[in-house]
Formats: C-alpha cells, sequence, structure tokens
C-alpha cells in the first residue's frame, strides 16, 4: 500500500466531544471504533487537561487504556496543554502527543493563563517528556490567523513560535484556525511566509468550518504543501475558550472532495460517513455536515422518472 | 469605480425560493430591497416557467413590474425554460435572459420533457427572442458535473451544448452543478475542457452546497479562469426537479472568502448579512449559512477576558 498524498488525523473524540455533554467511556469505544473502520492512520483520543475546565474529556486515562484493544497500527494521540498534562498523557500509554500554543496572547491568557511566550518556553520540557518515553510531539499553533480577543494573529507570532518549537525538538508542526475566520488566500499566504522555517518537519492544518470556508483552506493548504490535515466526522467539534468557534471541517466531506479531486487518503468514505452517523446518535444531535445528509454523489446506472 | 474582479449574481430570488412555500410579492420585494442594497450588480428576479410546476414563482409577471422601482443600475434578469418564456419575460419587461440547456438527458427530460439536445435546438429561437428586444441572454449549462438519473456528465456532452449555444447567438455561458457533487479537481478539469470552446464569451459558474464542497469549488473556478459566479443569500435554495439538491452557496459566505482572499466584487459583507437575515425570517426556517450565524470575523480591539 503506498503512501496517501494527505494523512488525515481524525479528531471527533478530542476537539468534537470537548464542548458536548459528556458521553460515556462505552459510547466513545463505539465511536472510536466507528472511525478506526474508516482507515484512518492517526487518532487524536483525549486530551490530559484540566478536568474541570473540559469535563467531557475527564476519563482520558481511562481512554487510554482502552486503546490497548485497537489495530496498533494505529496512530493514537492525546493532546496536552502543559508538561504535567504530557507526563499523565505518557504515563496511561500515550506515545504521540499534541501540544497547543496559541500565537495570540489573548487566546494564550484566556485557555492556559499564560502568555503566548511562556506557553513557548514549555515546548523544550514537553519534547523531552515524550521523547524519553520514546513518543513523538507535535506542536499545534492556535489562532494562527486570527484571535477572537486580539484580532488579526501577525505572522510573525507564528514564525516565532515555530522557531521555539523546531529549536525545542518537536517533531511535527500544525497551524490552526482556531475561531474558524480563515480564508485560502489567507491560509496560502502564511504557509508561504512558515515554510522556510518550517524546514523538514512535516507541516498540519487545522480547520473549522464557522464561516464556511473550511473545506476551501483545507484544500488551498494542499496546494501550499500542507500534508497533513484534521478533520472531525460529523463535523463536531469547536473550542470552548474560542467564542464563536463550532465545527471542524467533516472529515467525510474533506474525504469526499479530496477522492473526487484525485488526491489519495487511507480513509474509506463511506465509513467515514457510517461513523459521523455513529458520533451523530451518540451526541444526540444534528451535526453540520451537509455530505452526511446528502450521502455520496450519485453513480447509478440510468434511471428515468415516470 | 473600477470593475470587480469577479461578478456575483444574487439567485436567492429564483433558485433561492422556487422551492420554498410561496411568499407574498410583499416578501419578496422586501427581499429584493434588501438585496440591492448590498451594491450587487446582477440579480435573477424570477423565472417565466410553468407556474404549476414552481408555484413559488407563479407572479413573475407583476414581479418583473415592480422592477422598474428598483436602481436601473442592476441587471435584473429572469430564467425561462422555453421560447414561450422568453416571450413572456420580454413582455414583462426584463432585458436579460437565462436559459437552461442540461447537458444530461435524464435531467433534462425530467425538467422540461425535453432531451438535452432537443432543449439546445431552441437556443436560437430563445436569442433571436431577446436579441430583438434588445436584450441579452445567458445560456446555463445544468448537470455539467453530474445528473441525478444518468450519473456523471461527459465533458463532451458540455462541449457539444456550448457549441451550440455559441453557435446560437448566446451572449454568456455558465456551468451549473445543479445537485452539488462538485469538487475542485473536477471543477478545474471541466473548465480546462471548455474554455478554447468558450471562447471570448463570458463565463460563469453555479454551485450548490449540498456536500460542503461549494465555497471551495467557487474559488477552483476562479483559479481557473470564471469571472462570474451566482449565489444565494442565506444560501437558499435548490432544485425541485434534483433529488437531494440543496443549498446554493450562501452569498455572503462568498463574498467573506473572495473579500479575504484578495478578489473584489461588488457586493458589501454587512448588507449581505442583513439580506441573508431577512431571507431567512421571510422564509420561516433557518438557512444553512453558517456565516450567518458566526458573523464577520472579529477585528475590535484587543479585549482581555476576565
Amino acid at each position: 500500500m503506498s503512501a496517501p498524498d494527505v494523512t488525515i488525523r481524525e479528531v471527533a473524540l478530542r476537539d468534537g466531544l470537548q464542548i458536548e455533554t459528556p458521553i460515556s467511556l462505552s459510547a466513545k469505544i463505539e465511536l472510536l471504533e466507528a472511525i478506526v473502520a474508516t482507515g484512518v492512520r492517526e487518532v487524536e483520543a483525549t486530551a490530559f487537561v484540566s478536568p474541570s475546565k473540559v469535563p467531557a474529556l475527564a476519563d482520558a486515562a481511562e481512554l487510554a487504556a482502552a486503546l490497548a484493544d485497537f489495530d496498533q497500527g494505529v496512530e493514537f494521540s492525546a493532546l496536552v496543554a502543559s508538561p504535567n498534562g504530557a507526563r499523565r498523557a505518557i504515563a496511561a500509554g500515550l506515545r504521540s502527543i499534541e501540544y497547543v500554543v496559541s500565537a495570540a496572547d489573548g487566546h494564550s491568557r484566556a485557555n492556559v493563563g499564560r502568555s503566548s511566550t511562556e506557553a513557548s518556553g514549555q515546548i523544550a520540557e514537553i519534547a523531552s517528556i515524550a521523547h524519553d518515553a520514546g513518543a513523538r510531539v507535535e506542536v499545534i499553533i492556535a489562532t494562527a490567523w486570527d484571535c477572537p480577543f486580539d484580532g488579526p494573529t501577525p505572522p510573525e507570532r507564528v514564525l516565532e513560535v515555530i522557531s521555539a518549537a523546531t529549536a525545542a525538538g518537536a517533531d511535527r508542526l500544525a497551524i490552526a484556525d482556531t475561531i474558524g475566520t480563515a480564508t485560502p488566500g489567507r491560509v496560502v499566504s502564511l504557509i508561504d511566509r512558515v515554510r522556510a522555517a518550517v524546514g523538514s518537519l512535516p507541516l498540519g492544518a487545522h480547520f473549522h468550518n464557522t464561516r464556511g470556508a473550511g473545506l476551501a483552506c483545507a484544500y488551498a493548504a494542499i496546494g501550499a504543501g500542507v500534508t497533513r490535515l484534521d478533520a472531525s466526522v460529523g463535523g463536531l467539534g469547536g473550542c470552548p475558550f474560542a467564542p464563536g468557534a463550532s465545527g471542524n471541517i467533516a472529515t467525510e466531506e474533506l474525504v469526499y472532495l479530496l477522492r473526487d479531486s484525485g488526491i489519495r487518503t487511507d480513509v474509506d468514505l463511506s465509513a467515514t460517513i457510517d461513523a459521523a452517523a455513529v458520533a451523530q446518535r451518540l451526541v444526540g444531535h444534528e451535526l453540520p455536515s451537509a455530505l452526511l445528509r446528502a450521502g455520496d454523489r450519485i453513480l447509478g446506472p440510468p434511471c428515468r422518472p415516470s
């Protein structure tokens, strides 16, 4: 099996569920089974953050323990917001962690109570915790385009976080449109600015569909050189600390768009629509994905109406 | 005022309303006022088709009469499906008409009871009716990518309709993703195929967001050379004869995406969000536009959370 053109990381279990009314561990396992059945090779399974801030993910250690029952060809990861979170994730058995650094101070302080520079200063310790356990660490740069408190983020701020992350031993980088304000022109512009600083590290992107442009941004990002994209089945998700944020890009809509545009992923569309339906049933409300309602395009034999 | 990079034609009053429960003429005038206030220079105001098939547009002649009260710098148009419809539109005072030809026989027969070739055969008569009155005629090629009955449409069929349209005197051409199945790769591929046949005629595109890819298609189409795009405030709209079709691309989402990508239109974003809110109130149900809920991106002064 040849490598895909684009690696999709499924984030429904973390970014998708974090603002939802908590669902049971067994419900999460059911969703995880549906997600693993899509063929996706990377799954962000939970976050090791404050249970009081994100009660929906308070069962992170229990979920991590359950991951041993799944296909070990899948890379399961967890998001962390501090060295302590990284230690908890590693102790729970995770071997891939994402550390989020907001490029904007306003969001950084609201999210983790530290400035962006202070948050960057913890990358080295988190990378060390991960690497000592043979784990990899990705630095996700949040509010890479806009901050709900500070307005547009200067690209120089993103470059500073990237420099800090590469110097501190990050294995991967990603840029995140935390509040869903990006558009294709700004996506390409920022990626063009950061590409040299990223060097040979894999670069991913994380988009929300809050203003309808999420898939257009994802497609533009691929054209600009991004090889990794986060997505959430059904478009489940948002950010509890960013007003107005809602709806990760829907995995099935992304897979549909990429498949028909000749860009290969590991992910099966039909199974992804099934997983989105599972997610919708488990959270108990309609999810924003249009494709979940419309289905794959009609490719059957001719059928004349009467 | 310099020419815009992309001309948006607002189609909420026709494609948007045609599958809705009919609203009153005065409600349509209210929506038209909100739409004209956006600065848009082209508005598809109604359709001269069978009132029994499209009862929501049965007041076409009355609406056309009311257009005299509006800014005559706006080009108002009507869709027609036959020479008789063209005659009615011209008699009602319209000086711009769109004639739809489905490239796929299945949709053509379901929509107008004629094959695609038979429908193409009427372009010359319709163009003659329009030109004799000093009006212009655009040929819109429906099901240019997929037909709900026949499956994928061979590009050769689209080229045949384009050849017939250019030979018969069409003033403009547009390709329509009638059932919302297109994706950026297929959009660029088709436009690359048809560009030579289009010659110097203006080429537009019409997308639905049925599977989430509408804006990505619109942006890709611009990159491939399209200079005209249809859109509908709030994402109102669909096609009554194409199962599964729903949601034109939302004008405010398109304007937001283009504005922030450095592509100029005539249309003001804030006024378009207002018009979408008017449309939502008048039809009495939530419209699919995400931007209508989220609003423009936050650009205010720094505001620290407590």
